[in-house]
C-alpha cells in the first residue's frame, strides 16, 4: 500500500480484477475502487461482451486519470495477470433456494478457482460475494489451492445489522456495545451470538435481569438481523447491493493499517465444525484474513451447530455433484484442526 | 472545507440532500458521498418512502461511522436546513423526447425552486442532473433566486466522450490536447468544437493539412460524442448513470484546491446567446460556476448558435406552460449582459 496523500498514486500497483464486474453490485464496487484510486489496472470479467464495453465506456467517461481497463469474457485470460480479485459472478437464473443457486454459481466458481491456480502471476488476495457465500468462497479455495487466509467472503452485512438493531431497540450507541457478532452461514440459519454481546459492559442476559431490556427485545432484535435482507428486497426492490459493494471493498483494502474487524467467512475445520467455510470472529490485515480466539456458552455453541448444519448441507450437496471432491481428497493443508479457535464457557447470567 | 487527512472530519458541515436519492443516479451519487465522508449529515427525498427506508438501511448497515440519515417525501422539508443540494429528481413516465421530459420535469423543478427561495437556512449550492437539464437547470434557478454561481448542471459527460474520442480516434493522449470543448445544449443539438481545438500544439485544420488526421477522422469523432450517450444505453441496457454520478460528485465537491475544469452548463446572458442556461467554458471553484473568456471563429460561434436553438425552444415552452416567467420578469441579477465572454476571431487555418 502506497502513500494514501499522494493524489496521483494507487492504494496497489497490483490489477484490481472483477468477476461480474457489469452487475449492480460488481459495477457499484467498480467505481467505489475508481474514486478512491485503489488500483490502475482494472480487470473486468462478464458474461456479456456489450455490457462489458458500456461500462468501460462510463469509466473512461468518468474521467480518472491513468487507470487502464481490459475486459474480457475469459475466466483464464482475466486471472492471468494475478492481483486482487473480487467476485461478484453469478448466474442470473432468478431462482431462489441456497441449493439452486449453488447449483447455478458452484460450476463456474470451479472454473475460476482452477485459472487462479494455473495464473502464471499470483493472485494475492479473493473477495466472494456471490451467494450462497459461504460455499462459493470454499469452492474458489479448494480449486484455486490458495491459502486459507487469502480467501474470503462477506458476511459482515449480518453483523451491521445487529448493530444497528441493538441500536434503534435499545437506543444504545455503537461505542457502548462490544462483542456483537452474526456468525455460522450467511444465510436464515445464520447464529445471532447472545452471550458474547457487553452493552455497557452488561451481557445480555443481565439487562433482562435488571430490567433494561426484555426477553421480546430479544426477539425483536434477532429477527430484525435475521430478516435484515428480505426487508431490504421488500423495501428496494432488489436485493441489497451498494451496502455489500461498500463493505466488500473494505475487505479488499483491508491491510494492517486499516484492519477489517467485522466477521468474515473463510476455511475453518476443527472437530466441531470440520471441513467448512463459515463466519466466526476474524480480522483482515495485511496478510488476509485470521481468526480471533473466542470464548462461546453452549448455547451459543448450539446456535453455530445449527448454523454449520446449514453449510455442511450445501457443501455435501457440491460434493455430490462433482463440485468440489470428498473433504478426504483437500490438501494436507485444509486437514489441520484448529480447535483452540473454538472456547468454551458457561453461561455465567442464566 | 475540512482538513481531507483527518480520517474522522468530513469534507463539510453542512447537509446534503439529495432529490431523487432512491434512483440508480442518485443512490450511486449518495454512496460515493458517504464512502468520501462528504457530509455527516444526508438529507434523502424521493418519492416512495419505502424505497427511501430501503436506501437507508442500506447506509446504515455499511457501517458508515457518523452519518446520520433523514428521510423525506416532502420538498419543503428537505430543504429547510439548507447545505449541498443534488438535484436527480425525474418522473419515470418512459417518455423519450427533450420536450416529454420537461413537461415531466419542469413542475417538480419549479416546487423544489420554490422551496429553495423559502427555506430558513442557505441553499450553498445546486448540481443538477435531471434531464433536460439544462432548462431544469434554469427552473431550478429562475424560482430559487439563488446567485447564478450557485446553480449549474452537468454537461462534462459531453466533453469527457470528446477527449476520449480524440484519443482513441487519433491515438493521443490526454495531456497532447487542448481546448478540447463541448458545448451549449446537454442534448443531440450539442456543439462539439472544431477550432478550439490543440493537438500538441496544432488546430484540426492544421493537423488535416498536414496529413496527421482526415476530414472522415474529425466526422468521426465528432459523431462519438453526439452519439456517445446512446451508444452507453444500448451496450448496457440501461443509461449511463455511474459516469454522471461521479462527475456530479466532483461537481458538488470543486473548491479552490480541487477546482472542476469540464464545461458546464450555467445561467449565461449575451446578445448572442440571450437568457438561456448553457455550457460554456467554465470552473467551478468554491465561490460557484464561473464563465472562462473563449474566442471562437465563425464556425463554432454557428454551431452554439444551432445548440443554443435547441435550449430556446425548450425554455419557450416552459414559458408557455407556466413553468417558468417571461424573460423580462427574470431578476434584475439576471438582466445584465455578459458579452465581453464570447470572443471573435477569424478561422485561421482553413
Amino acid at each position: 500500500m502506497k502513500d494514501k496523500n499522494d493524489i496521483q498514486s494507487f492504494k496497489t500497483d497490483r490489477p484490481l480484477i472483477v468477476f461480474g464486474a457489469t452487475g449492480l453490485l460488481g459495477s457499484q464496487l467498480v467505481f467505489m475502487a475508481c474514486a478512491d484510486r485503489f488500483s490502475p489496472h482494472l480487470i473486468l470479467h462478464g458474461s456479456h461482451l456489450p455490457r462489458l464495453e458500456g461500462l468501460k465506456a462510463e469509466i473512461l467517461e468518468a474521467g480518472f486519470d491513468g487507470i487502464e481497463v481490459t475486459i474480457t469474457t475469459d475466466t483464464d485470460e482475466a486471472c492471468r495477470q494475478g492481483g486482487y480479485l473480487f467476485y461478484s459472478r453469478s448466474v442470473q437464473s432468478g431462482k431462489q433456494t441456497r441449493e439452486e443457486m449453488l447449483l447455478d454459481n458452484a460450476p463456474t466458481a470451479k472454473e475460476t478457482g482452477l485459472a487462479i491456480r494455473k495464473a502464471p502471476n499470483s493472485i494475492h488476495r479473493v473477495v466472494c460475494v456471490s451467494n450462497p457465500s459461504d460455499i462459493i468462497g470454499l469452492t474458489l479455495l479448494i480449486h484455486s489451492g490458495l491459502a486459507p487466509e487469502q480467501v474470503f467472503s462477506i458476511s459482515a452485512l449480518d453483523t451491521t445489522r445487529y448493530i444497528r438493531a441493538i441500536k434503534e431497540v435499545l437506543g444504545i450507541e455503537r461505542e457502548d456495545m462490544s462483542g456483537v457478532y452474526t456468525l455460522g452461514s450467511h444465510d436464515m440459519s445464520m447464529a445471532v451470538m447472545r452471550d458474547t454481546v457487553r452493552i455497557k459492559g452488561r451481557s445480555i442476559d443481565k439487562c433482562i435481569s435488571e430490567g433494561l431490556m426484555t426477553e421480546e427485545d430479544w426477539y425483536e432484535i434477532q429477527n430484525r438481523v435475521v430478516n435484515g435482507g428480505r426487508m431490504v428486497i421488500k423495501k428496494r426492490g432488489h436485493t441489497a447491493y451498494q451496502s455489500p459493494a461498500y463493505l466488500g471493498y473494505q475487505m479488499l483494502l483491508a491491510s494492517d493499517e486499516a484492519v477489517f474487524s467485522y466477521p468474515s467467512a473463510r476455511y475453518h475445520n476443527s472437530s466441531l465444525f470440520p471441513h467448512c467455510f463459515l463466519s466466526l470472529p476474524t480480522i483482515i490485515d495485511s496478510k488476509g484474513c485470521h481468526h480471533q480466539r473466542q470464548s462461546y456458552t453452549d448455547r451459543d455453541i448450539e446456535a453455530l451447530k445449527r448454523s454449520y448444519q446449514s453449510i455442511r448441507t450445501l457443501r455435501d450437496i457440491a460434493i455430490e455433484h462433482g463440485h468440489l471432491p470428498n473433504t478426504a481428497l483437500w490438501e494436507q493443508k485444509l486437514q489441520e484442526q484448529t480447535d483452540e479457535l473454538i472456547l468454551k464457557e458457561k453461561s455465567k447470567n442464566i
